[in-house]
């Protein structure tokens, strides 16, 4: 990953995570890649990013194993797309303390992200379990309320 | 804050977030902060890092609120140190959301992190709830077993 350091034989773990999401990009990313996107224009359209910024994340996000390339057919060209891997979809806990710090401590008045536990239907104050039933939160039964679609949820890329 | 990008402004709260925590340099900043440092010196020897770049982290989270600026007597002289904010504090659930897909993730040989709930004695499998109990987890009542002192624990800054 094109970090200034290298943390990846750290003792510490968070040192090692940071490693390999301890960069905006690619966590805004895979905000997008739960949100459901997959492919280099998608990202590139929704984060307003250059093309050389974009792509060496990607690269390094399929080299860390948060996403794996696949090809798919359009029209009669094979194209790609990014799709995000277990170990993708185990960040949502980041992501949404990323969230809940932010409505805390950075509010701002164009609308709150909700996270919803769909199998319970409560919007968690918790990043991994939801607040009112306890259960643990994966992006397969939690979606997001975002702000600039406050009255429709969002489901997760699973 | 010196990120390439400003995302302060973004109705999404995990930009607006990335904006002051984006940098991994922060992360470990505040991971030093919560295990009790409080000196430029310390940090410094603890992250192995240059001056600039520990001068630039600390400056910037004054000034996003995440530690306050205060002064104390050592011998005839007046020194700096950085205290944690309740903003700084309330980003416990990210450094241990950090920690816990690090150790599921990238798992290292050098010792495992726990992070344990005082109140009721368990390891937490939640970054910001104990998994056992489900009293939400604060500074205030955790504890991290650190991979390089296994056999204690270290309280955290409150």
């Amino acid at each position: 990953m094109p970090l200034r350091s290298d943390w990846s034989g750290h003792s510490c773990p968070i040192a090692r995570s940071l490693d390999v999401v301890g960069d905006p990009w690619v966590l805004l990313v895979l905000r997008e890649a739960l949100e459901g996107l997959t492919r280099f224009e998608q990202f590139r359209s929704a984060l307003g990013c250059a093309d050389n910024v974009l792509s060496r994340r990607l690269s390094g996000m399929v080299e860390a194993g948060l996403l794996v390339r696949s090809t798919y057919e359009s029209g009669n060209r094979a194209r790609e797309e990014y799709l995000l891997t277990e170990a993708g979809t185990d960040l949502l806990p980041l992501l949404n303390a990323l969230a809940l710090w932010g409505e805390r401590h950075l509010p701002a008045d164009t609308g709150r992200m909700e996270i919803v536990h769909e199998t319970c239907g409560a919007t968690t104050t918790s990043a991994d379990t939801c607040s009112a039933c306890g259960e643990p939160l994966s992006s397969v039964n939690t979606s997001w309320r975002l702000p600039r679609t406050p009255g429709s949820l969002t489901p997760l890329a699973r």
